[in-house]
Order: C-alpha cells, then sequence, then structure tokens
C-alpha cells in the first residue's frame, strides 16, 4: 500500500491495525557507463514496494537523493551532504511519529546511506524524547539493505562470482533491466575493472575508478536474473519486517 | 528523458548540447476525504515527465516530501522543515551546477512550497558565488507552478467555478484520477466545507478545515478532465522552459 | 506605541488589553542612483509607527537588513542570508509569544524578504509547537506590505503610470523625501531604463540592472506625494491590523 | 553619515577614501520599572550617529535586538540566541567585506552582547578566509561600549557612586532621557535593590532582580547628566575610532 | 609523539617528512556496574599513544565524548549529538589539512561512533574541496578499531567466548584494568544478562539492559589480558597505519 | 574523583550527595617556539584534577581543542570554530544536567575561549529550560580562568614582570614543566618580542607576532615556579568552586 496513494482517512484506519510504516531510501549516482543513475533508488523503491505488498505494509515516497558525494565526479550524480540527509530523514521520523507511527523499516538501496543513515536515527531518537512525545521511547529505525540480504548474496555470488564487484553491479543491473527493460543500456566496458581502493574524495574516487565501476562486470546482469533477485529480496525483507513488528 | 534512466555517458553526451534541466517537486499531505496523500507529488512528477519529454529535457527525480507543516495534524501528512527544504534544494543545484548545469526548472504541484524555493534559490545563488565555481553567475531557478497555469487556471474555472476551492482541488485530483484511475476514491463530502481562513499553524489549520479540504469540491473531478488538465499543463510548462532556456 | 519607549510594567499592562504587536521588516540595498539605501527600512519603520499611532498597538524595533542578496553588486547593500533571516524571525516571535503575544502583524517594506517571511511563520509555528508553550497553535503572523495596499497601488499608477517600475520606485523614493527632505539627492537617470528582467544572483542583476533601478524612475518623486502615500499605507495597515486582530 | 540615507554611488565614494565603518549593536530588554526597554539600543545608535558625524565614518543601521536571554522573563524583552546573533553579526561583516570594508567599529551599549560580539569576529575571520576575499586578513573588528569608555565611567562613579550599579543604570537612562525627554517613566523605586548575584537562566535571573534593576538607582537620572555622558562617549568613541583606522 | 607535547616548529619539522596524524576518539558512557566511564577514551588513547610510538607518528588529543545517546539513560554518560561530533571532526580535520596533514587515521573505542564518522569524513572531503585548498583531494580518512583488530578479536574470543558480550566486554574492562589497576572496580553481576537486542533510543536501551552490560561478563577481565589485548592492538594498528602511509 | 575512571553507580551515589562538577576546557594552539601545543589543556586538566582532589568533586573529561581560530597559522594548532564549540558545550551541560547536575564549574586554561563559553551557557539556558527539563532553571554554568586567579596573578607578576607578557608566558609554560619535565624545550627566544597589537585572524596574528609569543619570555620558566604556580591556582579554584556550591 503506498502513502502517496492513499487518502487521511485510510492511514488514520491503518494507524488502528499497525504503526509500522516501510521508507525506501536510494540514491541517484553514476553506475558505470551501461549502469542507471537512477539505479539505487530504482531497486529501493521496486523491493520496498513488493515488500509492502505482502506484508500489507504501508510504504513512504522513496528518498532518491542520497548520499554520494564521492561518486560527483561523474556528470549526473546528486548527492545531499550528510548533515542535510540526517535533517531529512529527522523530518521524515519526526512526520511520521506524530501521527502515531512507531516502527520504521527503512529499505537502503545504497551503501553509502548506511553511516548517515544510523547517525540520523541516534540524533532523532534524541530529538523526539525532547519532543515529549507520548512514547516517542518506543520510536525504532531498522535499516533492511536488500543487496545484503543473505538470499541475494548467495545468489549473485552464484552468479557472477568476484565480477559481482561493490559497485554498478551486475546484480543491482539485472534489477533494473528487469524494471526498466526499455533502458537496458550497451557500452564498451574494459575488462580490466579498478577494485579493492578505499573510498575518500569525489576526485580521488574518479582517479582510481575511472569509469565509475568498482570491480564489477555489470555486462553479465539479465532481466531474468534481476526477476530473482528481487523475488529473493522481497520475501527476505518481508520475513524480516514482520519480525521487525513483532520485537517487543 | 529521465535522469534516473540514463548512464553517466549519457549525461554528459546532454551536457554538450544543453545546460538546462527539469527538477519536480510535489509534497506529501492530506488531499481531504478524497484525495490522495500523494496528489502534489503525482501531478508534479508526471507534468515534469511529459514536459521533458515534449523538449527533450532531462528530468531529475521528484521531491516528494516539501514543506507541509500546516497539513501535520492530519495523518499521513509528511513535511520537511522549510531550513531543511533550503539545504536540500541547496544541495540539488550545488550537485548539478558543477556538472554543468546553469538553467533549473522546477515544476511544483504544492504551494506550500513556493517561499521556500524562493528563498533557496536566493540562498544558494549566494552559495554557488562563494564557491568560485566557473561562471557561477549564469545559474538561475524559475519555478513553473503546473496549477498556476494559464490555460489549467482558466479550464479549472469553467470546469468547477467557484468549487475548484484552493486545496484538494477538483482540477488536481482529475489529474490523479488521469494518472492513477485505480486508486479513485469515494467518502462523504459534506456541501458545507470552509473557505478563505489564512494558513497558520497545524492545530490552527485542522479546527478550521477540518475535513483537510480548502472550499473545493473534488467530487467533480473526472478522469478525462484530468487528462485535459495535463495536457494543457504539459504545453504551458514546454514553453516556459524552452523560453526560459532561450532567456540570455 | 514604542516597544523601545516603553517599560516592561507597561507591556505587561498592554498584555491584559491585547496580544497584537506589529513588527516593521525592511531592507539595506541600493534603490538607485538617488534612492537611499535605507528606503525599504525607513518606509517600513514611519509607517509602522504611524499603522501603531492609530490602532494603539505595540511597534517592535525595525529589522533593518533583510534578504537582499540580489543586490549585493551594489556597494553599501547588505543582507541577511534566507537562513539567518529565518533564525531572527523565529526568535523574534519566540521571543514575543513566551509574553503572551499572539498577533503578529509585519509591515513590509521590501518585496524580497516576502518569501523567507512566510518560510519563517512556518518554522516558527511548528518550532512553537514544540515548546509545548500554552496556546501556541493560537499565535498567527500576518504580512502586511505598504506597497502593495490596493489604495497606495492605485494611487503610484496614478501617478507614475509604468514608471512607477519595481525597484527604487517614485512611490517609495518619495515617502522617504517626505519622510527625510534633508536628504533628497540628484544624479542623473538615464531614460532607457532596464525591465522586465527576472532576479537571480547579484552578479547577474547589476549585468542587467546596471544602475541598480528596475523600471522605475525615481525623479518623478516629490515630498508631497510621498506625504499621500505614507497617509493612505498608514489606513489601509490600520485597518488591515484591526481586522486580523478581530479574526477568529 | 549615516548608511541608510546615501546611495550606493555615494558608497562607492566613500570607499575610494575610508574602509572603515561604525556598527550600532544594543538591545530590547527590560531595564527595570521606570527605565525603557530600548535603552541599550537607543544610547548604542544615538552615540554612534554623534561619533560618526564626528569622524565623518558612515554608520550602519543599528541592530536593535541582542542577545538578552537573562531578561526574558520580563515582558517585552527580545533575544537573539548567541548562534543566531553570530550569523547575523557574520552576514553584516561579510556584506560589507564584499563592498571593500575592512576596518569595523562596532559601538555596543549592552554587556551582554560582548561574548557573542567577539565570538561572532573569530568565526567571520575564518569565514572571509575560506572565501578567499582579496585582502580577507585585513578585516578587523574593534568594540567600542561606551558605558565603558573612561570618561563616561568616571563622570557615573562621581555623579552616582555605587547607585550606578550594573543595569538600568542612571547613566544609561539618564542618556535615554536626555534623547527621549518625552518618555521619561516615573515609578516607585524601592531602595532596597538586589545586587551582586551573578547572571545564569532566564527565570533565575527574576527570582533574584524581582523589578529588574541589579543595585542601581536609576532616579537619580537627569536629562542634563544624560548630555554630558552622551558627550562624554561620542568623544572617547571617536578618538577610538581614529585610533582603530590607523592602526597599521 | 604527542602533538600536546611538541612545539609548532617541531611540527613543521614533522610535516616536511610525513603527513600522517593518528586522531584517538573514544567515548565517555556507562559501561556496566564494574566497567569505568572513560573505558572507551582510555582504550583508544593508549593505544593511540603506543601506536604513535611504534611508528613516528604524532598524536592528537582524545576526542573523549562521543556519539553515546543510546547510554544517556545511565548516569554519568556524556554524548555528543552526531550532527555536533560531525562538526567537530569536521573541524578537526580542517585545522589539520590548512598545516598539510593529508593521512588521517582515527583510533577509535567506541562502536557508537563509527557511523558519525563516516559521515563526517565524507562531509569533510566535499567541504575541503570547497574551500580549494591545495591537494585537498589528497585528504585521506581510515578508522582503526582497535577492538576489531583480527588478533584482538581471536584473543577475545579464546578468552571469553560467548561472555565477551557486545557491551562492557571483558577484553575492553581488561585494558581499563591493565593502564588503571588503582581503579578496578567489584560489584555482584547478575549471571542473567540481556544480549541481542537492537541498539535505540535511550529509555529503551535502559529497559532492555537495566545495568547497562549487552551479553558481558567483565568479571572474567584481569590486568594481564589487557596488556596482552593492548599489546596486540597497537601492534596490528601500527601495521594497518603504515599500510595507510604507503597506499598511494 | 576523575569521572572517567567512576561507574556509573558510582556517579548516581555522588550525585545524591552533590550535583556540582568540574569540566576542564583548554586549547590545542602554538605557544612559541618553546612552549607545547598542548599547553592550555594540560594546564587546565592538571588544576582541575587538584581541584577535584581538594574538593572531593567529579571531574569530567577535559575538552582539549578550544577556540584557537588566530593560531591557525602556525603548524600543530586546532581549533574549533566558535559555532562548533558552542554546540559541544551545550551537549556537555545538556547531558550531565539531564542526569541531575546543576553546578557546572569551567576551569579554563585558554583566554580565547571565554567569549565563547559565555555564549554557549546563554544559549544553553535557554535550550534547557525549553526542553523541560525538571529544575532546568537552577542549572549554573561559572567559569574559573586559573591564569587570573589573584594569587597566580600576583606571583607571575613578582617572577615575570612584565615579562609575563599575554600568550606564551612564562607562567603557562612553568606549569607544564613542572608537569612534564621531561617535555621542557629549547630554542633560541628573540629579546625583541612583539606585544601590545590587537587579536583579528589568522595570518594578520602571525604577520604581527611572527613566532607566536605575544611580550612574553618564557625562558624564565622553571618547573618549581610551575608547582608554585599550580598549587595556588588549586587552591584559589578549591575556594571558588565551594562557594559557588554553596551560593543559593
Ligand atoms: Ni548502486
Ligand atoms: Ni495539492
Ligand atoms: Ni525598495
Ligand atoms: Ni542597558
Ligand atoms: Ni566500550
Ligand atoms: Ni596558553
Amino acid at each position: 500500500m503506498l502513502l502517496h496513494l492513499t487518502t487521511w482517512p485510510e492511514v488514520e484506519t491503518y494507524l488502528s491495525d499497525s504503526t509500522g510504516i516501510i521508507i525506501p531510501i536510494g540514491s541517484t549516482e553514476q553506475h558505470g557507463p551501461t549502469g542507471l543513475i537512477g539505479t539505487d533508488a530504482i531497486c529501493a523503491e521496486a523491493i520496498a514496494r513488493g515488500t509492502g505488498e505482502a506484508t500489507n505494509a504501508l510504504v513512504t515516497p522513496t528518498i532518491k537523493v542520497g548520499m554520494a558525494l564521492h561518486h560527483m565526479a561523474f556528470p549526473g550524480s546528486m548527492s545531499l551532504r550528510p548533515s542535510t540527509l540526517i535533517n531529512v530523514i529527522k523530518d521524515y521520523i519526526t512526520s511520521l511519529a506524530r501521527h502515531g507511527f512507531r516502527k520504521f523499516f527503512w529499505i537502503n538501496g545504497h551503501g553509502g546511506n548506511i553511516a548517515t543513515l544510523k547517525a540520523a536515527f541516534a540524533e532523532t531518537y534524541a530529538h523526539l524524547a525532547d519532543l515529549n512525545l507520548p512514547n516517542a521511547d518506543q520510536v525504532q529505525c531498522q535499516v533492511g539493505n536488500w543487496f545484503m540480504c543473505k538470499s541475494v548474496y548467495k545468489l549473485a555470488k552464484e552468479l557472477y562470482g568476484d565480477q559481482e564487484g561493490s559497485h554498478a553491479t551486475p546484480s543491482e543491473v539485472a534489477v533494473t533491466q528487469y524494471l526498466y527493460p526499455e533502458a537496458i543500456k550497451q557500452a564498451p566496458l574494459s575488462e580490466d575493472v579498478a577494485k579493492g581502493y578505499p573510498i575518500y574524495g569525489a576526485a580521488d574516487f574518479r582517479r582510481h575508478y575511472p569509469d565509475g565501476r568498482m570491480g564489477s562486470n555489470p555486462s553479465l546482469a539479465t532481466p531474468e536474473q534481476g526477476k530473482q533477485l528481487y523475488e529473493l529480496a522481497v520475501k527476505d525483507l518481508s520475513n524480516s519486517y514482520l519480525e521487525f513488528l513483532n520485537q517487543t
């Protein structure tokens, strides 16, 4: 159930049954010569919708621009500064907590968001306590990184081995191919792809990863694999969400 | 052309032709007993995509949660604080300006965003000048409010007269019905709808507008009218965008 | 009644009768070759004092430096960033709301302040609700732009027609001439004055409006006209203030 | 010379001769049962104007609301938070430094502003260096507290001895009586006035200083004494300003 | 070599040889009934000094109060908000980067700091690029969590098995016993210790972990084990630091 | 009693007797060719510990990096911006006030911190009142600058006369020699040392104080004098702390 396709009385009814909600968060950043700039947001959004359907959970709109400062040397990349993103996350949770939501399940499509999400949760728990909101201390956030679900990770390794890499991976590209078959891109990909270098600033990143990929071979991706990965992610995250709801 | 469905080399190519880009911004807020919470974001996003297609312009992801603090007494409404939204807008523009974009056309679906957008533009122009970015002084932002397009306004008045109201209007509801026919909602709407009271804080708003509508009768809306309004908006905003690009 | 010329026991007495207060806000920015840099603050302050006298309202000190970043390429212009101005406005309202003031009538002399004022009001209503101040939800802000009062606008059009322009206008210059006849300035004004170009950053503004005027001919101004305009503004805004007080 | 009564070309001319400018800063806060709420701003503004006339220096508008959080338990007091005031001061200096001003002489009427002024100067020097403004390292700020001028202090002690106190003092009240004889207030003042207790939060302040005075007897003030004190302050600060200009 | 025991000319000399520096960061928070509140800072500081000695690296003062908001329901715990800590980290790096330091090795004693450190690094890399500092893009930060060093982790598991737990662990307590034998504390520790519950807000944390321990049995700790763990950490982190310096 | 060497139950016990706490704050900045970069933090920390022992007061960890922006042109200096330091101080006090501490005695080793400390206290008192913390209005902060203790000042003048100067003074250097005899430095010190010039930005400071000293001759310092000065400071500040505790 998408929050955007409901009315406020429907949300009121929903809240009488559940205080859980799913918030997708992605990124808008280069994904190599063939990966879509929206890859992380596209995957998070689709998987969150699937998870919402499977669990009758409400799903908010996706935070599509995340923390991608290290990708900023490639055209089309967009990023919030971590300090901005903390405030966005705080405002999202605070808005929803005022209505009575207490269990926030974040479905994340981008590794670069994880640290800022965690920092923001800590900042927000304290903020809500300051506000003297009733039961503020029951607000809980959990992050579900779809690409780190056990079943997803296992299949990706089976399908792609070392060529999965860590950015612009065939697995995330496959999911976008499944979702947007009309937007499958072709470009020459050198076999000799950089890997293993840590992430610092944007100029440094581009110097070490000149075409944007990190150890990956996205040309291995197919839409069919994307469907498989998508379904595994939805299944895993649905279980995680339900466990999270039941946690006392 | 959606930024999310392009690759970074495609953006690089685009930039050799144009420095213009379209950024949709909406809101996530109550729209009365039958209007979708996503109305403002849905309309802005669809009209921005249409405008992008008509003008070969790149379209970024939509800012779906805007400035809706006055709607916060209704379940499901979400809002950024103006100070947060200013930073989001500043980060969006700064990200894109670094790549060479200079003409930012904001397609807006929510009256409550306008003040903060303008404040953010001023803040950002000064910030970019501080950064010593080349040609920072050529960065320009323009807002196109689809619901204030002349042709849209005229048709809305013809179709709905005074029952257009100013929030949860039949015209915006009609556009969402056209775009999401599967999400058309029914609910009893009292004929006696509040109107004309200014907007202050959230509790005060709900006291004066108890079901969320402001002088509107959204039950007049039909998907067909939505299509008409959508097409007029796309046409008008396409012209505005092209004029904006050509402005020297 | 000027807050600055009262004592705290007098304010206490005032509050037992009224929770209304007038806050003037202007700007410190170039007004063309002959307009005073203080024009917007001078007009707002004088008209606010007149309105306060006519309505027995308390008047706070004037915010004299407002949002004028686009004028910063002309010597003598000063500006707060919008983010700073939001905090100033929030601190003003919060200070006064703690004492029991609830109706804040802002008399504004500068178009460039309007967006930031509105953004700040929204930010502040939410902030006051967070503070759990008693009756925080009764705090209301209204802006009275003296130059947009119907009677003022009408007279300006009669007197100056198209030469009123939109910045460094003869009407605002006339009001300053009435108030400071000793500071009437003379300088050659080319007939060929730029107009119609939108406002972006400071360098761009000066490129398009090289002497600072926007379509105006301030040489038409006389002190007598200034007196007329001043009196119309005071009358209109006094009515607006009293209506605002009576609004329930 | 008041910045508000000049035009931008006049400022341009001024800058070819001098890079010095005077900025008055006061406060809006209770000054006991008979002292004006605007005392600190009124004194700072008048003395700054006098100093500007004596030295041909440009004088900006006065910051009338300063750091007075400890006075907030008395009706009519207004305050910026220190963090807001730092940004205001930073924006003032940055605005003027862009035009070429380098010597900022702050004429201050309120002890509570001093710490925040100093903190703001340090923040601003570093900010200007960050901006790569030409000669940013020549920007200098100096504070002249009129009430701490040697000659003023000496006369106050002669006239009032211990009854000068440290807030709502007869000397500052006398200056306001000289400037606003029409606003001289009368009220019973108990002889037994609190003194010597440090300043912490607002509620604590009022508990210890129930009528707002700190050890002072403002009933000793006369307008004639005010004139003397005013003239001494202007003379002392004029000398200070000129020395500051000449400092290499 | 401790930065605090050097002079500025000595730092100048050091910089002609190396641009590396070690920054210890800990926390000030409850560590169960017997663990020291300073545990995380004490361990980080001592291990950083040892690492500095082993590698001839300069070591800055320790950030002793970190991100420990979830421990705030226990007396004596202190915390920076993540947004504050981001600014502290940014100011530390920026200060040192201005002098020419480029390789920042953070020796961390507290898991709760990791997310905020990463967020701060991203914020700072972008900030330094904005400042146009020469070679700003060569600034690199790496975190060495002493408790996650392979050799440390292995020994802790050997010594304590499952009773190592995840907070107020015997391994960290042992290190403090080695460093401060005079401050070894005794208190009854129930065998039935909570574990496995995620970390949310402070009140929730205390509800689930009533004595502050998370699955640990710190009564197993001895000073001798502490010495072993300390030495392993120094050895591992010295290697990491040298590798980090040599990374191109 | 050092907070870092206590457990949370010990702090709980302490709070049943006292709500006072000592917080040392120093700086990390150049202290001339022979003074230690850690001088101000070293002195504040040691004197705070001594004071804590003499009065049975709890002592928090030291804020070792303070406000030293004006020293940033010398290698090794570190500084927080005042706006960052305000937040650090606010977070320290807020953390401890939540546990019940009410009397905060700051032992300061650096003149450059004083203004920001005062600004931060005002910001924090208001913040705590906003939080509706019980008895928030009883929170009190007092600063004890060890170098301004009467007995210390008197001895320094006796020992060093005019050669005490105002930065990198023999008295503070002597205290560090007493505490760290192994880190006594030698370097040629020209007799002709700059003095009397005010403090502005960092580049300006270094231009006027090329070796970092301000009018001082630290070569006069001996460890024995340091011991004397240390003991006088501890005695004076112990008295101040006890008076502060007893103040009602
Ligand atoms: Ni990705
Ligand atoms: Ni709408
Ligand atoms: Ni104007
Ligand atoms: Ni005063
Ligand atoms: Ni620990
Ligand atoms: Ni020192």
